[in-house]
């Protein structure tokens, strides 16, 4: 039976983890889009309803339409029918968790499901990084990446885009809070140095190493001690209020360690399991209401399937 | 029975293996020296004698009973006889394979086995490290601990030092071409750059994750194309004769890649089999051939145990 809609779940991710700066991220489960395509008699991909936030209506310039639209160039044959894509937006724009991502992976995967898959997964990834460069100037895979593959991912190269799929760490649990203050990218992009210490560089690489090292291993100990950078968070972090606190709580709650999420202002901790993740989550709560900043904390296990089907007709 | 002497091989080791710089090393096997240590009924430690080199016979000034004090030292008790190491030196001083680690590891383990092993191997890496740092001013691990552990490993902490075991690819050989010119370690050491790019470092902990992913899946493939240093050898392979024609010969007769070993001279490359390793050390031997420096080739395979006992009695 030939598909003619799809309605799929794409899901939230931390980039940046630690000491992981562009390249090492995570897909996470119970945060994210809910997104319907349908096929359309007529070609070329529109934009049907966008639902949550103010997003362009423009294919143009919607993450999600440049994404499939970035796909159907790449096929020898365009098909002889369209997309619409509607878009129930749950992930604030700006938050850190990779909301452009969401749209880009999910509607390049939904489409991919509709036309018969004829791209893998990893296929998709540079049409999805298309998706990044409408959002924010380049054609970033690490969102993209973990939210279609699912799971912890490295970007081992960008040009052409290559990522590798590593293993999670059984049961580990998300919390996440996003303090709904607004960092400006030019901001978060400018505090960045341009050149790094090479003793920094090596405790980083030293720590990517381990990190990785971990996954394979399942070993939280050492996982929890390689969730550390040197480069990047000691300047970002000045961007958000409470970080210091918010991790060193969360560790005394039993978390394993955490970060900047994406380039802030989320900020992200990992815990063993769902009960100290929630622990977590009442701890770090405490810390915000005591400002008077709004702020959402989520809770996610480790999504190692990426983006996933809800309905298909 | 308790043992009174005891003779090992002490292995020649790569360190800064391409991406790893200060931090990735792995142990080799049919290069180092061999010592032999005995228990004498006088307290402390002597150097014996040592065959094939000109080193310090001043127990405090040589790196193998430098080494050995530093771990009696550690002990609750000292034993009450003493040590008496005999060093016959295979791999010479400034090669850039591991020469001084060789003896400290190799002397820490010899002692550790005369005294029943008070201590794990990886208890013996920070009193090998004691041994750098009469070397060469520094308690540097990256040497020591593959020497003692065997293996590719990861120098992920330095003070304390920590040290993780990495997986090895099956049936790696390395072939390592030992030009014999001198580079001044000040040299060496002055024409690192102490700032580094951030997207030159984000490159280099890609490839340092991707290359211990690569360890865990033995993939070969992806540890060729990990085998890529952005920082280091840029600057330092200028003080190196034919550096690059010898990688990429060395890539052109079936290496899966190379770099330069420790601080240099040494130039290492590996190889999936004993075959291709082989082919390779002919490919390297002919470009030096046309210079008038004078050189050594070794072919080896991956050393997956460290120090090795000979004899004991």
């Amino acid at each position: 039976m030939e598909l003619r809609e799809i309605e799929i779940f794409a899901p939230a991710t931390i980039a940046n983890i630690s000491c992981g700066f562009d390249v090492l991220g995570c897909c996470l489960d119970s945060i994210g889009d809910t997104m319907i395509l349908r096929k359309t008699s007529e070609t070329g991909v529109r934009i049907g309803k966008i639902i949550g936030e103010e997003l362009p209506m423009d294919p143009k310039k919607n993450v999600a339409s440049v994404a499939v639209m970035a796909m159907l160039k790449a096929l020898k044959v365009e098909p002889n029918y369209g997309f619409e894509i509607e878009i129930h937006k749950n992930i604030k724009p700006g938050s850190g968790v990779g909301s452009s991502a969401a749209s880009g992976a999910g509607a390049v995967f939904a489409a991919n499901e509709l036309m018969g898959k004829p791209f893998s997964k990893h296929e998709l990834i540079p049409f999805a990084a298309e998706g990044e460069r409408a959002a924010c100037g380049a054609p970033i895979a690490d969102n993209v990446a973990p939210a279609l593959l699912g799971g912890f991912t490295l970007v081992k190269e960008t040009d052409p885009i290559k990522v590798l799929e590593l293993p999670s760490i059984n049961g580990l649990y998300a919390t996440i809070i996003h303090p709904q203050i607004e960092i400006k990218t030019s901001i978060s992009r400018d505090i960045l140095p341009q050149t790094v210490n090479i003793n920094d560089a090596v405790k980083q690489w030293a720590n990517v190493g381990a990190l990785i090292h971990a996954l394979h291993m399942n070993d939280h100990a050492l996982f929890a001690d390689s969730l550390k950078d040197y480069i990047v968070e000691p300047h970002r972090s000045k961007l958000i209020p409470k970080f210091e606190q918010v991790i060193k709580s969360a560790i005394n709650a039993g978390a394993l360690g955490g970060g900047i999420s994406g380039s802030g202002p989320s900020i992200f901790t990992f815990s063993k399991n769902l009960e100290t993740a929630e622990n977590v989550s009442l701890t770090i709560k405490d810390i915000y209401k005591n400002t008077n900043i709004p702020y959402h904390v989520y809770v996610s296990k480790i999504n190692d399937q990426g983006v996933k089907i809800l309905k298909q007709s």
